[in-house]
């Protein structure tokens, strides 16, 4: 058998069998297999070719066999054209292309290390035979071969593979710099989210990860952030946009989220705007005093959109199809609310949230502009807490999670750094993770990754490169406090000078 | 037959057909209808009394008659406990006690405009025929008398009555004020949101009413925050907290956002948080480029919390059955990101969005305390808008909105304004809807109405009052443009001051 195989068949408009009956074997003997299905192809290589056929009122059934020179269903669509156009002046013209069934035979580059499926309805089976992947398709329609469905079969294919060969992040992790130990100096010796609720200055909420904060909490996020301003954000002229907080679907793809829709929180919209089509599930609330969340599920719509996970998604949303000019590069950063990652309950204290706080700065360029950007934003974040906030801190290279989000990882074979993490010692295991560390940020460059998937151009075509850096403001909180303490007064001067006068704490305001 | 008609029946957790044979009639002339079926009953009043009954192997089948001064499923609890006494020396329990059908004949405090329905499961009908509803239950579990299912059902019932009385938030609405006519000075006489995304200062999403806003547009947002900052939250001694955007069910219920699910977008979970269980759907995705959300949408698990939708939904979350102190009055801000309403695609502008900012001003003390410091926000904001902004408003008191929420809309016949709306004039008919105004901010008194809810105690008992006023800053910022213009150097002073200089637009960065 040929590497690829095809048992497919042409629909016509009129019934055609007395013509092809006549005219078909000389066709395929003359002008299909030697040059319809040749042309392109290597001389010294296999193109395509109709193996056999039969013949129907209106219809045409063949086999084509093929290479990847010329594939048969690529085959199949130039023999579409060539139909209508021998066809045409009897004024009959294809109805239709159907691929029954299509046997493949791919060799891996890598030898697959685990079972490969692919779960779309078009695949019936995926074998590997330790040498060879035997694939076979069915039910192909025309869009299929039209839309390149068989191309992206194969390609994903060779990223599970590739998938197979990433034993998680912690192996392509690498220690890069590290500051001397403080861990002594730390106020907390232990996680002080119970204590925070205790004395009023954070509300954990009745859904896990879901917390509120009161005016000494809140003071302290709007003094870090004032901080991140005044040394990273203006001296790097970073200007401020605001970006969705709701990301349409076509953004959520580009940005390679569907690979990760399990880590995301998904928005549905009612599926009426008449309350009455609500109204039982409003009665069942008002005489039970008890919620039917299934009843509510079953009333929604389709979701529309996801809630911001990685904050940048909107920024590259922004020059999607535009052509830009790399003499003119951009800063611009986001602080326009939380963002949301779904951890499914496993979290506990608020070094880990489903909901939280977050400046996310954005830079778009040449590679050198974007690269030095993202160095300079390390350098100024780890002064910040190196001198300021005294801290024990790390920096690892590590494996670009934005390639993980959209299904890309790879092992990475290169020496330029895309993603540094930065994260802060403990003295304790979190609440969340069995880990003495927390990151509370990390800096990326995505080189051309996001360029591509969103189709920019540049001016000159000179290469377009971006970056993000996500710094985890109520992280910055949370190690602050560890390493401080909750007394304003012993609090870095920096600090202290911006907040001022420490604000009243829920507790202030509540007798029991 | 009486106004209240149980059929029910007792089930016993061994057989008693002989004991109630022998016994029951006595008991029932004796002890039951005449005492444990009057007791509170008032000397000249009907209480409950049992009519007929059969008797089982293990049961007893009993038609009760009852009035609203003792109903009978308030009889049946009785006897329940009744027969744990009587039958305990036997030990002989009661498993079970069981309504069949509950008729009731009930006069509404007000005759019923439309015809009103119940849908929760045990109302099997309800039928009016001028004078008394005939309602028909079934099928109730010990439950629903226990949990006071059957009183609320009767609440329900003049609740949607009341609301047949109510003819929309305009029938309501009354001016209270007006400042002069300005509207010629207005420099857009049409909207602008084109314009905007055209200068690159806006970007609309793929989705309807979501939008992106690049740094000229971004800097009058913040601009605008400085202003009521400095004009309102900083005399006034607002403190800033952080609320959830996420929100929790039982906080929504307590809030009264149950009854308006068709506004509110819903947050689903996925339902696994294992990446394989999405493999048919990102495989899909991959393979076609193409978003199947139907199949998303089933790998959801039920919604686990509303966006928020008022802003301050957590913050009388923060006091659930808490003891405060309206001695020790508060004033809390929120600014922690946008806000979203379920708008259904009919949203073209930008000056009404499913995403968008807001300044959310929320206040608790006594009913002065509250009141004032409603009134003196209201004064300071239209001072903003007449001196600074010099525009055309006019100050609505309106139905406090916050009880359409919680579906309590009544008729309003105090003197006291709970609501007060502060309204824009334009010079054109706004995209999304037929006025040519735009509602910028709302100012509440809820008076007891969310203490009661939340379970707010009072230190002395003395009431406690709360209220919130809503600014709308991306509506502001819009009103603002359509009055001043895009050009920087004619923009007042005050936020002139504010800006210093103008940052670049995304146009800058876009060469086409």
């Amino acid at each position: 058998m040929a590497d690829f195989n095809l048992e497919c068949s042409i629909e016509f408009s009129a019934p055609i069998e007395n013509i092809l009956k006549e005219k078909f074997p000389i066709w395929v003997a003359k002008e299909i297999n030697p040059e319809l299905f040749r042309k392109g192809v290597p001389e010294d290589k296999e193109g395509s070719r109709i193996v056999d056929w039969s013949i129907g009122t209106n219809k045409l059934n063949l086999l084509i066999e093929g290479s990847s020179y010329l594939r048969p269903h690529d085959a199949l669509l130039r023999l579409r054209n060539y139909f209508a156009e021998k066809l045409g002046s009897e004024r009959i013209g294809v109805r239709n292309i159907f691929g029954k069934r299509y046997t493949i035979f791919y060799s891996p580059t890598r030898k697959p290390l685990d079972k490969v499926e692919i779960k779309v309805p078009w695949v019936k089976s995926i074998d590997f035979d330790g040498k060879v992947f035997k694939i076979v398709l069915e039910n192909l329609d025309a869009k299929c071969f039209e839309d390149r469905y068989i191309e992206r079969i194969l390609k994903r294919i060779e990223e599970k593979i590739g998938k197979q060969y990433v034993h998680g992040k912690a192996g392509l992790t690498q220690e890069i710099k590290r500051s001397e130990k403080r861990i002594d100096k730390y106020v907390m010796k232990k996680d002080m989210s119970e204590i925070l609720e205790e004395i009023g200055w954070a509300k954990k909420f009745s859904l896990a990860g879901i917390w509120g904060f009161s005016p000494p909490f809140a003071s302290l996020i709007r003094a870090i952030e004032t901080l991140i301003i005044k040394k990273v954000i203006k001296p790097m002229k970073f200007e401020e946009i605001l970006l969705p907080r709701l990301i349409p679907f076509d953004t959520e793809h580009k940005k390679g989220h569907l690979a990760i829709p399990n880590e995301i929180f998904w928005v549905c919209p009612p599926f009426s705007r008449e309350s009455e089509y609500f109204d039982d599930f409003i009665d069942y609330v008002e005489i039970t005093q008890e919620i039917p969340t299934e009843i509510l599920k079953n009333k929604l719509d389709k979701p529309i959109a996801g809630l911001a996970y990685a904050q940048c998604e909107g920024f590259y949303q922004l020059f999607e199809k535009k052509v830009v000019d790399i003499d003119k590069p951009l800063r611009f950063f986001d602080r326009f609310g939380p963002t949301w990652r779904a951890e499914f309950g496993g979290v506990r204290g608020l070094e880990r949230l489903d909901e939280f706080y977050r400046m996310e700065l954005m830079y778009l360029g040449s590679p050198e502009f974007v690269k030095n950007t993202r160095d300079e934003i390390l350098d100024r974040t780890v002064e910040i807490v190196d001198k300021i906030f005294d801290l024990e801190w790390k920096i690892e290279k590590t494996i670009p999670i934005y390639l993980e989000h959209a299904g890309k990882v790879e092992e990475e074979k290169e020496e330029f750094v895309k993603t540094y993490d930065l994260s802060i010692l403990l003295p304790f295991e979190t609440l969340s993770r069995k880990e003495k560390e927390l990151e509370i940020a990390s800096f990326h460059v995505h080189k051309d990754f996001y360029a591509e998937r969103f189709k920019y151009k540049e001016r000159k075509n000179r290469i377009v490169w971006t970056g993000c850096t996500g710094l985890g403001i109520t992280r910055f909180a949370y190690v602050f406090l560890i390493r401080h303490g909750l007394d304003f007064n012993n609090w870095p001067l920096e600090i202290k000078k911006i907040i001022k006068k420490m604000p009243s704490s829920l507790k202030d305001f509540i007798v029991e």
